[in-house]
């Protein structure tokens, strides 16, 4: 820390991006990216608009956000596009929370919540999952407070349902909800259809899992025209040109090719089920997951050791230090082949303990 | 407004880019775009690039981190990259500037920087600029407050001597000084040499003017170790994938690529010389750039006036309604045939007053 650095910043502790080793070729089931290429069309797009980079990109994300609006059934003006997921989560963070606006969220969920809140100088307050990693929706009711919750949740896998969410973002009319549904595209129910109900609630998605975008960075959020505008007035005055032509280009032809990644998605689910089973065959413990990704614990070895001896084997997954769920590692859905050699591995690994 | 939104931004009023007209195609000479396209190996880079986009970018930038440092003749710990130099100016004031920490800067100088400081609750103080619109160092020296310099300075284009810099830098030991560096590849002295020699000077410069990179989205930060890991802190509480795999390898080729743009650069600079002649030919007072733009006015025409009947005309310049810019424009420096359009349509209108 330099000299210089402000004080109000002297106890915040950044979020840890999953490992990208460069040392060998790895199976990358560790940071839940699709194992699909985007399609051809999203490709071809990029490679134009190569040619105009030195033109400024659109700020208002034209043909993207009328796209996106088209797609989810809303107006334009209930759209706005970010430099990633991250980037539309921060700025509700700022825009509607603050040291008289706290924010409530589970104890176990994507990390960068926290670290959102230290950053801006937000109270906020972690709630237990049950013991069974669910979320107690009671613990969501009436509370008169800042709410975000990622559907499904993260590293958990498991999800709310429309109804849960829609009691949760009715019964605190005087404050933000935000949905998080970075993984809804693999098994859950989107809360989009509720935001002309309710104009306290935010719903933010990417394009990073189930529309093989990660590399492009692109977000969105999707809420009544009040509060987009607000979050408006945050990207106005942090970065007007957040969203790069390339990916401005590439989000727009993955909307219009919308079929080729659903069906990956259906891909993703089947390849789950086999790896969900194949982990329980192996007396893994496996969270009922609707992301692309599974949450599993052994009682043969602990969650450091199996990700350590995968690594040694090539395959990466993630491991959380955190003490509840140190015993767990999430695995990303990768394509059936990759998932059978982790399979292998695995069982390979846990016969010779 | 929503009825959530934070009070503590009541009062914020975010940047306003330069208009995107959709409705016909402009000589754009309003945002100071290079009009040379990417050098063939960028298009190329981003053409691969394409195909790898389900992958996250590398949080680090690594490669383009290393040519960068290798070109600019530092360490790879003393880069920063960042989405756009916006991002990076951002990310300096957050880190550096509280409210115990004001900022201060020049009355007529980029317009981000007080919506910077209201975003983040930074006290900040504007200084005049003398009558001819240069900067006077001695406003700056020793004043114990942070200061953010455009050098060159925008929308005058004026720019200060490396010496003048080190003075300002050296007198103020206690407090953070950036320099703004966006336009420096046109003509004026980079305070990068004095990175080595002062832990409280940060340099930031941006891909989008001088390697034709503008919606690409590419800035960066160069400093001492300890502010670039300062930033990183907020980097990483922020937005850690916040390049995209495309614009990172478009910059790092854009650097492989420095003799083309650095001759984009003389031709410029020769552009410019041939309009400020042709306008003071037309009896404009201009004032002495060395930027890719012009800053201009005439006592026969408001500086409105003009801006309007050029776009009518199908010419783009940028305007400003601040008091005492506003019978001045600021004209872009395009290609030769463009700056002949635009002397002529501008003799045109002049003429027929």
């Amino acid at each position: 820390m330099s000299r210089f650095f402000s004080s109000k910043y002297s106890s915040l502790e950044p979020y840890t991006p999953g490992e990208q080793p460069r040392d060998m070729k790895y199976i990358k089931l560790n940071t839940n990216e699709s194992p699909f290429p985007p399609s051809s069309a999203v490709i071809e797009a990029v490679r134009e608009e190569g040619g105009r980079l030195q033109l400024y990109s659109d700020p208002e994300c034209t043909p993207l956000v009328a796209k996106c609006a088209e797609l989810y059934g809303v107006k334009k003006t209930q759209v706005l596009m970010t430099n990633g997921s991250d980037e539309i989560l921060n700025f509700a963070f700022m825009a509607f929370c603050d040291k008289d606006n706290p924010i409530v969220f589970p104890d176990i969920t994507y990390g960068f919540y926290p670290v959102f809140a230290e950053l801006n100088g937000i109270p906020y307050e972690q709630i237990p999952l049950r013991d069974d990693f669910t979320i107690d929706v009671n613990d969501y009711i009436g509370i008169n407070k800042n709410i975000v919750i990622a559907n499904p949740n993260a590293p958990t896998g498991i999800a709310l349902s429309l109804d849960e969410i829609e009691k949760i973002v009715k019964s605190n009319p005087n404050n933000v909800v935000i949905i998080d549904e970075a993984y809804v595209d693999f098994g859950a129910q989107s809360a989009v259809s509720l935001v002309d109900k309710y104009d306290n609630l935010i719903v933010t998605q990417t394009f990073s899992k189930s529309r093989s975008l990660a590399g492009a960075r692109l977000g969105f959020g999707i809420a009544c025209e009040a509060l987009i505008n607000d979050m408006n007035t945050i990207k106005y005055s942090t970065n007007p040109y957040n969203v790069n032509r390339m990916t401005m280009m590439a989000g727009y032809m993955a909307l219009c090719d919308n079929d080729y990644y659903m069906n990956n998605c259906k891909t993703i689910i089947e390849n789950r089920a086999y790896t969900k089973s194949a982990l329980e065959a192996l007396g893994f413990e496996v969270l009922l997951s609707s992301a692309n990704f599974l949450f599993a614990k052994s009682d043969k070895i602990t969650g450091e050791e199996l990700y350590l001896k995968l690594k040694q084997n090539g395959i990466l997954i993630r491991h959380f230090t955190k003490e509840r769920i140190k015993d767990f590692n999430r695995i990303t859905i990768g394509t059936l082949e990759q998932m059978k050699i982790f399979i292998q591995a695995t069982e390979k690994i846990i016969r010779e303990l």
